[in-house]
């Protein structure tokens, strides 16, 4: 049914954002601030029935509860995560214009047969290397796979040489063999604590909601008598000085999650990450996302993160590209246990039933909820044709649609308008709806397909004669003749069910 | 019918925030970060209640605007707020054990003779104020009214004198007379944008949400092509370096805003004003707060903010007196004034009716989320005695309550928890529902009234024969017995009406 997804699809979206008010460039009088985003009306509203959505489906459990920690967090805590020796992004400098880039996106510049000579360079220059490198080469094979993640990954070593740097060409300024050696750069935003701006008084702003449940994991646990397996889960801010901003809310450095960790005995790390896997799957589909367009990708063993023992995204394809919208994680007691070493208090976990105390294993299911709120936008955004007229459409599930219902009085006559009014006021008390008298009633269904209302009703001559109303079904455009004392229950088991 | 409320009430709720998982200290495990605390599970739950309820309230009408802006914006918007050089308090060091004070506390430790005698004193040294002290100490009287906000305001000039420094004690080191003058400090946290920490990156973290939706006037407006008058709405985290955090969730470092800016045509600022003042307060009331616990706190005309015309603040009789929840502003012109300034983009709105182009008048109700469920937790926090023995209850409205429903079999045989748990499985498709089958029944609901659950529904013999539960409601404990296919139906009635 639906049109194909091209890079002008996502074009088509960030306009209709800006001019529908789903999202605005932030500060945008100010000549915007790189990175954030503001959710206009729609969005704020269609992003806040995500979470609701998440919200439920992972806390209306009796295994999982819910938590709100605050973003700013003792800096000791990311100590203990590894995120301020490891939270880093090589950087290189151009010693001539000052400009600054990440690695990756310089080596994304540079061909392949330029890369493998830079590796074979490397591998005479650097003995220390000199075996892996062979080894990756080796392994390379003709299209080159595992160079870029290698040479991103060891490029502050290697950048050291003059034939590498020799090699690079700024490309804002055009010097070649301009640049500095790579170095470290930390993607955590710090501030100061309290008003004596030293490095005693150095906060975070927190790069992931995670740790804010790992650190309360005693609190809840006391509170709520929860025994294993069980689960902590929250929805917050997280921000990350991010160098390359891209795609619209897909890399931004201000953003939304959504992440669950889930408590288990070690020997049930299996079994729960399976079973989170298929669910977190399941809740996307649930909510109308086409299933073709969802993926796994699982990680191999030699790409996993130093705290994981597997990973797999939740990928959807966007039209730049398959893209992670979630990552479930197996996290084995690594948080725990480093927040044991670094806090000095007990974590562990007395089991009664087989009287041992230990650490227990997390699997994690990690949401952004920016960017599926991004994907929720792309797969809805459809075309079609209408009466020989283009019609455009977002085809959000009814639980995601900013505007549950439309109320639209055919003409301003007759008692009309306030039987129309009485039915806004009563959905209005449950339901976000939009009262429109203005214009063709055609164009008025446009103007609501165009922001994804799921349900228009109209008020016309037969209403007045027998209290009954149309309504018109956005995707199908079917029409159902209801009594108007119904809409509310009519609109309840639509959308709750 | 409640118990009045004492500094022990405080504690008590403290002490049952904890224990019960409403909030926990942020960062516990490493000693706790001063003014920034964390939501558990039941507080979570009940935040999000809050909010929600002020989201509906303020949103699902016709002439309000939702919006969710980013926390961090352009820098240029604070230097147009007036923040980066207003939002200052005056500190104090003491030379020689470094401690820096807020001069508000440091008067507080002052008896009110020697204030006298300072701003005598200060009245003779400083002669560009000689007049304006008269006037002060002329009008305080007996009761001292005006001399310390005088004080506050001025102690970075008057401090200056040897004699006043003399005067004040370190409460630290207890060191007489080592004080500096008083220096402005800037509330704002700030950060650096990208990876070069230079003063053209700083950005900071927002300290109201307000100024995120007067940038964003223009784009909402555009977007949703309302007329005057009309509002947006927002909820979201800000932030302000406090030096003295107090009072649990009443001054914190973090904290969430509920803000609504009314644009309106100069000449209906009145109007709107005491529209919105009448609004805001019986929605306090609606969700139960005892009245007598609110009131108005008008602000006099020589002590407005730059920005207003008039403002009222709706405060609650906390168990240390009274303080301020909500905020009702009249901003005049000045906000979308200064943007325009400060951007260089017109912000003026074109009225069809008069063909007459003017910026819009403001009328904000600014809310704290955090301080609000402060005072709903106080507020409804009672204790009375069942059967001779003491009962602690939150007196929570259902809609606030976190868990709506507790569903408890009596006893573990006869297919009972079979029912129960369908029971609860349909209820937690709408709402928080916590299940019970440990323990004595008695015990079990006063588990339930601590943490205000309004209703508890008890599977007994009678279930297995007719099908039917009893409702007990939390307040009178009074019980009725209803068919179990209608607990969702009757749920709803009292919770959504």
């Amino acid at each position: 049914m639906s049109a194909p997804k091209t890079q002008e699809t996502v074009e088509k979206v960030i306009s209709l954002s800006k001019r529908k008010g789903f999202v605005f460039q932030s500060s945008e009088i100010y000549g915007g601030l790189n990175g954030c985003w503001d959710y206009g009306p729609l969005g704020a509203e269609m992003l806040k029935n995500l979470k609701e959505e998440w919200w439920k489906f992972m806390t209306y459990r009796s295994d999982v509860e819910g938590l709100d920690a605050s973003i700013l967090m003792a800096p000791e805590v990311w100590k203990a995560s590894g995120h301020v020796e490891n939270f880093t992004d090589p950087m290189i400098d151009c010693k001539v214009c000052k400009s600054r880039f990440r690695v990756d996106y310089l080596l994304e510049l540079i061909n392949q047969k330029k890369k493998v000579k830079m590796l074979e360079t490397a591998a005479a220059g650097i003995p220390a290397l000199a075996d892996e490198i062979s080894a990756v080469l080796k392994s390379a094979g003709e299209n080159g796979s595992g160079i870029d993640e290698y040479l991103e990954d060891k490029f502050d070593q290697i950048s050291a040489l003059p034939e590498i740097s020799a090699e690079l060409t700024c490309p804002k300024c055009g010097n070649k063999g301009s640049f500095t050696s790579a170095r470290k750069f930390n993607l955590m935003f710090k501030t100061f604590l309290g008003p004596v701006e030293d490095s005693g008084n150095i906060i975070f702003l927190r790069p992931e909601t995670a740790q804010g449940i790992f650190v309360n994991f005693l609190n809840v646990q006391n509170a709520t008598r929860q025994k294993l397996p069980f689960g902590i889960a929250q929805i917050g801010k997280a921000f990350r000085n991010e160098i390359n901003t891209r795609y619209f809310l897909f890399r931004t450095r201000e953003f939304e999650q959504m992440e669950m960790q889930f408590f288990v005995k070690p020997a049930d790390d299996k079994k729960w990450f399976d079973y989170w896997k298929e669910e977190r799957l399941n809740w996307f589909k649930a909510l109308g996302m086409n299933p073709s367009k969802l993926r796994y990708h699982d990680h191999p063993a030699n790409k996993l993160a130093h705290y994981a023992k597997e990973a797999t995204d939740i990928e959807y394809e966007f039209p730049f590209g398959w893209g992670e919208i979630e990552g479930i994680h197996n996290r084995t007691d690594f948080d725990l246990g480093r927040h044991e070493e670094f806090s000095g208090k007990s974590l562990k976990y007395f089991d009664e039933e087989s009287k041992e105390k230990f650490v227990p294993y997390i699997i994690e299911t990690s949401a952004g909820a920016s960017r599926s709120f991004m994907a929720f936008l792309i797969d809805s955004y459809d075309e079609d044709e209408v009466n020989g007229e283009k019609r455009t459409v977002l085809r959000l599930h009814p639980r995601l649609a900013p505007v549950k219902a439309a109320v639209l009085p055919l003409v301003n006559k007759d008692g009309m308008p306030e039987i129309a009014q009485k039915i806004e006021n009563e959905i209005k008390r449950s339901y976000k709806v939009f009262y429109d008298d203005k214009g063709a009633i055609g164009r008025r269904y446009r103007r609501m397909d165009e922001v994804g209302t799921p349900y228009a009703i109209t008020i016309d001559n037969q209403t007045l004669e027998d209290n009954t109303v149309t309504v018109r079904e956005r995707d199908s455009m079917e029409q159902v003749r209801i009594d108007s004392s119904k809409i509310l229950s009519y609109l309840h088991e639509k959308i709750l069910k």
